[in-house]
């Protein structure tokens, strides 16, 4: 390996330098406070834990995208942590065990071992939030419009917003009695919308005609709040869990529609992202120009099951990183300082801890360094026995 | 395993939860605010990276620390950060590429394959600051005097500081021709103060009278400035190497004893904790009551050398959650908040977003949610078509 590429990261890994590294720091605090005003609490879980804690109620996807080591200590295989969201759950299971409806926040590094998107990080700075113990749509409505503020007040301006429901997909599957190979042959052909092939898959697999017309038509029921009376006809006699979630669409639409009378939104019942974790209503926010989602989440009241603690759940989450890319108005510290010539001066030292605690940079010139401002400004003089400040 | 075993976390490992969480938020801002104020750039690089580029320079006690994974994507060995100073040498002499002096900071998750020291903790969120391009006693003066600063913001008072040198052993082991296991041994007994254990190492190897007796003397050159007149005594023939540095040691003792007379300085010849890894100046601050050192440094002009690029460095970092478990006058987020009832009504939506910019804590009463207050002490009422504030 020659020298320089020691020096590199791995690929689809990286850091943040000066000023970005201030910059985040500043968003960082603006999302987190944003968070506290909405009554979410914040945990910091750790980096790594017991890997059955980490891919509880999560599925397989996880389990390929944790990197995984040995416990010295315990001979046990650790994970390191490739989403928040289960710690999350996690947290409020089995830590907090509060009753009531509990609103959890978090931000951290997460790392996965494959990349994933067009983007190809594999260290994202996570944030998100999360409502558990709150069964009812008005919980996602709660997330989603948390959601839409957490991506304004990081200054990207225009947003779109996608929302599905994996509830439909799920009822129409009960009962068809498909094994697992085909059911993930439907999905996976249902999420690029072929049709040809949704078709392929069901007809091999012996389904009924109006049960798998039914299904292809999730396909082509995408667009805006009119597709919710064309499912009504082609799915609203499909049972009583199909009725509720198209109520529950409607009630989201309505309520943005009055909300957010300028937010474009887009409904898609074929949108079974993350189907096997999430068990109704999901949401994804996008703005032009940007080839994957800003910001994603959805209801997951199956991980309180799975969890040994049945509650309902939904939450959505972000990555620091990409928000600070798109986002505009975000700044880190102010520029300037007051530079300060290194002397063994009590007086000196006790003036530059005065202007510190106002609030001013002060940058020691340590002797030798004559060449080098360090982004001052301003730099303290001594006149007469008192240090003063001077303009450079 | 049983049910409960499988939330626990792996021994070693903890995590923050409400209320600690928001309150290590508040000090780490605090902190981040300090360094900001003193110039030094904030640095945020990855917690896992290539092997080789983590234990650069930093000997083989960080090895058997690192948590080590296999990279799916290149095939090579990437390791989990067991300490971030490492990755800031790397910032500063590949990253940055300055000339003049850098000053850095960084705060973040950190993992040890063992738990170190009495508190047994293995995920550190270590802070640090570091200052390079600078060789002269200036800048560890500079960084001694920003460590008291953070421990004290921090809320920890009483403050005890010790100081050492490695270049008075590194100087007396010069020309003495000790093998390894020889060094090692006598590194041992000395850090033990093991007067006797000293002696048989020296006698075994052969060592000439005169210059087992100054080694031997190390062990007992502890204590106030004082012991700076007697090293004088013992060692000041020792060559140019042993002059120096018994006159860096005397400026820094000067130095604080003027800027910091009620410090408690205690200093050290013999204590050569990281001796691999230093170079020069070594220095810790200790609380009473606390076991451990809550945080500590030195001057590691060799990692320059490591990484390719000679550049001085000196620096120290410290455990975010030691400083919150000692210190006092932390708090997180303020109490109280306003409770709103949910109602899909566009004039309390924007009243709440109000209220939220304007700092104050919202969180919405969800439909079925009519036990729980949230810890809100007011909350939003309709009156006459408007929406007041009532306290409860």
């Amino acid at each position: 390996m020659d020298r320089k590429a020691r020096w590199m990261l791995p690929d689809g890994v990286d850091e943040l330098l000066p000023p970005e590294a201030a910059q985040a720091e500043a968003l960082r605090r603006r999302l987190l406070d944003l968070f506290d005003s909405w009554g979410y609490e914040l945990i910091m879980p750790p980096f790594i834990e017991y890997l059955e804690a980490l891919l509880t109620g999560t599925g397989r996807d996880l389990d390929v995208q944790t990197f995984k080591v040995t416990d010295q200590l315990s001979g046990r295989t650790l994970g390191v942590r490739p989403d928040i969201t289960p710690q999350a759950a996690r947290v409020d299971a089995h830590q907090l065990r509060r009753k009531g409806i509990t609103r959890l926040c978090y931000i951290g590094s997460t790392l996965q071992a494959r990349a994933e998107g067009p983007a190809g990080s594999r260290n994202a700075v996570q944030l998100g939030a999360e409502l558990y113990g709150h069964a009812g749509v008005e919980s996602d409505l709660e997330v989603i419009s948390l959601m839409l503020a957490t991506l304004r007040a990081a200054g990207v301006e225009r947003l779109h917003l996608d929302v599905g429901h994996v509830g439909i997909f799920e009822a129409l599957l009960e009962d068809l009695g498909l094994g697992p190979a085909a059911e993930e042959a439907l999905l996976d052909a249902l999420q690029r919308k072929a049709g040809d092939e949704i078709a392929a898959v069901l007809a091999e697999a012996g389904v009924e005609t109006a049960q798998a017309e039914r299904l292809s038509a999730l396909a082509g029921l995408h667009g805006g709040v009119e597709i919710l009376d064309r499912a009504q006809t082609v799915l609203g006699w499909a049972g009583p869990a199909v009725a509720e979630a198209l109520e529950q669409l409607r009630t989201v639409a309505d309520s943005l529609a009055r909300r957010e009378p300028e937010l474009p939104l887009h409904l898609d019942l074929g949108e079974l992202r993350g189907y096997r974790y999430h068990t109704g209503l999901v949401f994804a926010a996008y703005t032009p120009g940007y080839g994957q989602e800003l910001a994603r989440g959805g209801r997951y009241d199956g991980i309180g099951q799975a969890f040994g603690r049945p509650r309902p759940a939904t939450g959505y989450s972000a990555d620091l990183k990409a928000l600070l890319t798109l986002g505009h108005g975000v700044e880190g510290p102010a520029a300037g300082g007051v530079l300060a010539p290194w002397r063994d001066d009590p007086a000196l030292h006790a003036r530059v801890a005065e202007l510190r605690r106002a609030g001013e940079r002060v940058v020691w010139q340590l002797p030798g360094d004559e060449q080098d401002n360090h982004g001052c400004d301003r730099r303290l003089v001594e006149r007469n026995g008192t240090w003063e400040l001077d303009t450079e």
